[in-house]
């Protein structure tokens, strides 16, 4: 195994980490999965807003620019990111408020199908944004273990997953499992919470009905950053999400009787968009757009893969709870072990931050364009000298 | 009728007016009830909290602050402008997705009676809103002109109406319309979009069910900030919202299977709150505590009359749209005249910023503490030149 000084030496993308901001007293930041660093771009670019737009230009910022901005960056996420043509992608709500909308807009569409089905290792609010649908609609939910596992039938309406994992980081075969749903008859929603930004996505090749996803892991929006939405452009004109705001409306400034949806993915929206939390995302896509996904994608790789072979050197009472096969990862890896627990408060105080998922795994989380080799090998140090406490 | 300059003189609330960020091409800022200047104070606040907080605490913010903030500032706001005794004010998501699930849990509450009354008066979101759920759960809208025409009936589930209208600026009576709706058995929710921070609201006192509202207009929270909910205590253990997020989740980081909603107004959260619109309207809620509620309403007051008096003197062609009486009035004036669609971009060039709200009318929106008497008279001035061309 090469030493991290030499992995870093030869990274053709280590030189990005110094356009991010940095916090002295953290020696390995292993959480960029749950919550990415700022750009010192965005934190010039949000100052800049407030003085130039929102002071500068008050209202009239709106019809300059602000009420087009969750179409922009959509479209540019869409483009850059995602796989999709323009008109299908917006900014807004949080994640899970846009799960809400989208699964109600999938399942009101298939009034004849009574389940829903979801995967166990699905994200919290995912599974309970399903949970809450089907008893309001009184419907059924189907589980299944993992994302592999889900065969959907014709009584199928949804079938709700995540690309990668929340905990595991185990990335699913989009294409194929879509390709089964769609054979059932079912709709299909890919949460690309943990995707997005890291791994390939092709939301229009793979023929996706519908996609949510968050903006302030890999792509650094920030805490609480408002999620995106992706509704393929065939299903625009036929789903209706039940959450009927001004802003989603065909005219919001003639403020008339009576809603009539937006075209389009506007019709998406809701309410006034959150545009202090659209800014900072705007600034990753663009070093994306630059660096090439790829080059990220075969970074992150490099990353998982040094975690690994660092874990089973020095950890080798740790159980890998992520596939060893990199085509079936992500860009963050969880270890568990039942120690684990007691030592996360000395590892923060230390500097080191992973993240800790219930019940005993300590998750990594590794974002290429801002973790360095150094850092992975600091971090899992760490972890086996507190483990030897 | 006073000068604005003598006016101006003796107003003791003029000094504040500094604190806030301006604008060099902007004569006369008359929309501030629909974006709020930024204080300096915020976007200090946000510059700092993005290098100490985001980028210096990381992922351990949300632990360490962050997510007690949607409470902790709900609390304030309920202390210092609701009315409201702490632990039934939460501020999150977009005033839509708010009016969503607070009408919903309303509704659902009261499966038994099948009507929701709201005025046509209303803003259009709370219209959209209503009519989509009425739609959904097989209700009625019961529609009146205006919110002092409601009559609520053993039929009622839910009353929905403004405490200012969004056009007229019509301030109700709260507690009068709550009374007559709870002896008919129905729940009623405000909507303070148009008061919160420049009128009086005693929401505990008033025995008020339900309230929602922007943060972004007296509240200056900048565009798209996050609106608030108030669910009264006696409510909170019955009422369920329907978005069922892992943050309004018993035990979030638990991450279990299946969803139990958390105990008092936390079960009314949903997604991830967005921090870093939540910043600045700590400020502007913080400078109201200082100078008291009382003094901005009497401000309001001078400034609605004063503008009323020019309106009268100046403008004789056009009709108020607002009431005569301040104590039945908000912040903001309407003056509806043929001429004014015309005028609007003229106005705009001039750097004299009102807004315009169909079909005809120019909305006045005099936020006290950033607004002068100059400010007021010289838009009513370029209003009458322009109309004169």
């Amino acid at each position: 195994m090469s030493s991290s000084a030499e992995l870093d030496s030869v990274d053709g993308l280590a030189r990005y980490r110094d356009l991010f901001l940095r916090s002295d007293d953290v020696v390995a930041y292993l959480d960029g999965n749950s919550l990415g660093r700022p750009l010192a771009a965005s934190a010039a670019r949000i100052s800049a807003f407030i003085e130039e737009q929102w002071a500068g230009r008050l209202i009239r910022g709106w019809d300059e620019s602000w009420l087009d901005l969750p179409i922009r960056i959509g479209d540019e996420l869409g483009r850059v990111l995602l796989g999709a043509a323009a008109g299908q992608t917006t900014i807004g709500d949080s994640t899970t408020v846009l799960l809400y909308k989208l699964i109600r807009a999938a399942v009101d569409a298939r009034p004849d199908r009574r389940e829903i089905v979801v995967d166990r290792e699905n994200f919290p609010t995912d599974r309970y944004v399903v949970e809450g649908i089907a008893a309001e609609r009184g419907m059924t939910v189907h589980w299944v273990e993992t994302a592999e596992d889900v065969v959907a039938s014709h009584d199928t309406a949804l079938v709700v997953l995540s690309h990668i994992a929340y905990r595991s980081g185990r990335l699913s075969d989009v294409a194929t499992i879509t390709a089964a749903a769609h054979d059932a008859g079912a709709l299909i929603l890919w949460d690309l919470c943990h995707s997005v930004g890291v791994a390939p996505v092709q939301l229009d090749e793979w023929e996706v009905d519908l996609a949510v996803g968050c903006t302030y892991k890999y792509l650094n929006g920030g805490p609480g950053s408002p999620a995106f939405a992706y509704v393929a452009s065939n299903h625009q004109a036929t789903l209706r999400q039940p959450i009927q705001g001004w802003l989603g409306s065909r005219a919001p400034f003639e403020m008339g009787q009576g809603y009539e949806a937006g075209a389009g993915i506007r019709g998406f929206l809701s309410g006034t968009p959150p545009i202090l939390g659209m800014l900072a995302m705007q600034d990753m896509l663009a070093l994306i757009d630059d660096v090439g996904l790829g080059a990220v994608r075969a970074k992150s790789i490099e990353l998982t893969t040094f975690a690994i072979a660092l874990a089973d050197e020095l950890l080798p009472d740790a159980v890998l709870a992520t596939p060893r096969d990199p085509a079936l990862r992500g860009s963050h890896i969880t270890l568990d072990h039942d120690g684990f627990a007691r030592i996360m408060p000395r590892l923060w105080e230390r500097g080191v931050i992973p993240d800790f998922r219930r019940p005993n795994g300590i998750r990594l989380g590794l974002s290429p364009l801002s973790t360095s080799f150094a850092e992975v090998e600091v971090g899992v140090r760490a972890i086996a000298e507190e483990l030897a406490v």
